[in-house]
């Protein structure tokens, strides 16, 4: 599966900003798949993109449009439904990361089959895959982890590969999620796939390769958290990985949605994902702890990394206010 | 879901007496359950029931025809579908094990429609399940653990759940495997639910009761199996067990299928189920461990349990040859 590139951003006619959050995630790390955003109104929210009407993008060569918006329920709004038609019949192929899926909506499946478009729902996967076999594969391969979930796992496999390529390093980004699969065009949704696969598709996401230095594969859940542990343990063990960065939310006090379970502590998780991974690669190791510090100012989320650093022996940054630069430099030098 | 009771075991036209396993199972299991064997000539295997045309079982009040059999692609044999569809005329419910799905099948769908029965996929689950939360539930759990697939687990299971009713516990036997969901006549395939959902899916099997003493609980994999780790690891969260009991077979020398794979110790299956295990339940615990002794003679067997008691601390036997009241005595004295 390859969505085809580059892209039209389609913010449909939400007003909330965070609703936008995988348009701006895509646009954020890859500006250079983006022809322009199209919105259905004026109201709707903007990510910054010159606004093009379907027919504008097709002739600056979109390919596919993307539906870049999330909303609570998952569904697709019955308004846009006449918009997305007239999409595949200009010849859009559409992908989207909502809970339901696009190829069940009879009208738009008839519409792309006449139209010869594609569909991609992008957070179900229904390939045919392998269980997992644990083999040793060829290629290196880097895989974040969390303290919980929603740590900032996309956001630092993404700003990781970025500043390996910048320091020269052939390095490419791995999807197991819906927004992430959107910015890399190619990814299954791990915790979509059937139980028995989830390692399968951790190993083909990042099948052997000799054409690049890293895979940076995009973690997914946390193994301490008691609804998800089961996809991340699949994951671990299907990516085999030499190194591993480790991210948490600084000041969470409990599991995500889980108000009776206390987060782990960060050498709990460094422990127990360090025994783990072994099972298939005797040699990972971590290399990094990345903290999501926007409860801290500037100045204390600097002095706690400088702190953690001593304790872990180990780079500790925050991606997005001090980049990854440390943790590529502690990579490179081992 | 529950499947109807009581059955008629289906062995088609199968000559290998390995492929009636699962007919064999729920005769061993539930021999009240089971009204006859229909089988479509006389050299199909027999597992010693009477033999009953579908007319004749139905008199005595069978509800469901189990497809007792299975074969290597997990298909149907079209030749078995007119003999289905009669059933369905007479109203039978029909519960298979297969992976091919019944009710992917047209013919029959429409039948089992227009006849108002039921069609079983046990190793198929599609009803809504919510994820995982690891909030305490009432009632003790028991969960079997292995070194690897196919060590015993379900045997275990289902012989621990006599023992204790033999004395004079309430147990209730809980499947997650095909073949455990026909013995219970409900469950669900654990490594067939969407990944997101596999401790969901354990909570769901084994719910907050108040009404016995014990859920049984059919373990599944293993977690130092690369290929089904994420499966067991969602299911010994779910579960949370109070009690654990090791499974192992005697002289495996490398995971099942992948000879590049040594098996784990029996010590560090332990210890890695045990870490797992206290994020739901901090006071889990292993209370015995049951052999496959079937590669070493009666008195090399009893032998080995004995040695390794002294090394483990907790009762060792081979559930087949020496039963379980050893384990189920030590889960009643501690």
């Amino acid at each position: 599966m390859q969505i085809p590139q580059p892209y039209l951003l389609f913010l449909g006619d939400v007003t909330d900003p965070l609703a936008a959050k995988t348009a701006r995630g895509i646009l954020s790390w890859r500006p250079e798949l983006c022809v322009g955003q199209y919105r259905l109104n004026s109201d709707t929210v903007s990510v910054g993109l010159t606004d093009l009407s379907l027919q504008e993008a097709k002739q600056q060569g979109a390919k596919t449009l993307i539906i870049g918006t999330a909303n609570a329920g998952g569904f697709l709004p019955q308004t846009w439904l006449e918009t997305l038609k007239h999409a595949l019949e200009l010849g859009y192929n559409i992908a989207s990361g909502l809970h339901q899926r696009l190829a069940d909506i009879p009208s738009l499946n008839q519409t792309a089959k006449e139209n010869h478009c594609q569909l991609f729902d992008v957070r179900h996967y229904d390939q045919p895959l392998e269980v997992g076999n644990g083999k040793k594969r060829q290629g290196k391969r880097l895989l974040t982890v969390g303290t919980d979930c929603s740590v900032g796992k996309m956001y630092t496999s993404l700003a990781i590969e970025r500043e390996m390529k910048a320091q020269g390093l052939r390095a490419q980004f791995r999807a197991t999620g819906q927004t992430g699969i959107l910015i890399a065009g190619r990814g299954i949704s791990v915790d979509a796939v059937i139980a028995d696969f989830i390692a399968g598709a951790a190993e083909a996401i990042s099948p052997a390769f000799t054409d690049h230095d890293w895979d940076v594969i995009e973690g997914q859940g946390s193994l301490l958290n008691p609804a998800y542990a089961g996809v991340s343990l699949g994951l671990l063990h299907g990516s085999q990985p030499d190194a591993m960065v480790l991210c948490h939310e600084v000041g969470r006090q409990h599991i995500r949605h889980f108000p009776h379970m206390s987060l782990p502590s960060i050498q709990e998780t460094i422990d127990v994902n360090l025994n783990a991974a072994r099972l298939t690669n005797k040699n990972a190791r971590f290399i990094g702890i990345c903290l999501n510090s926007s409860s801290l100012n500037q100045d204390d989320a600097l002095a706690l990394c400088k702190k953690m650093e001593q304790q872990y022996q180990m780079p500790v940054t925050d991606p997005v206010r001090f980049g990854v630069a440390t943790i590529v430099n502690n990579l490179l030098s081992i």
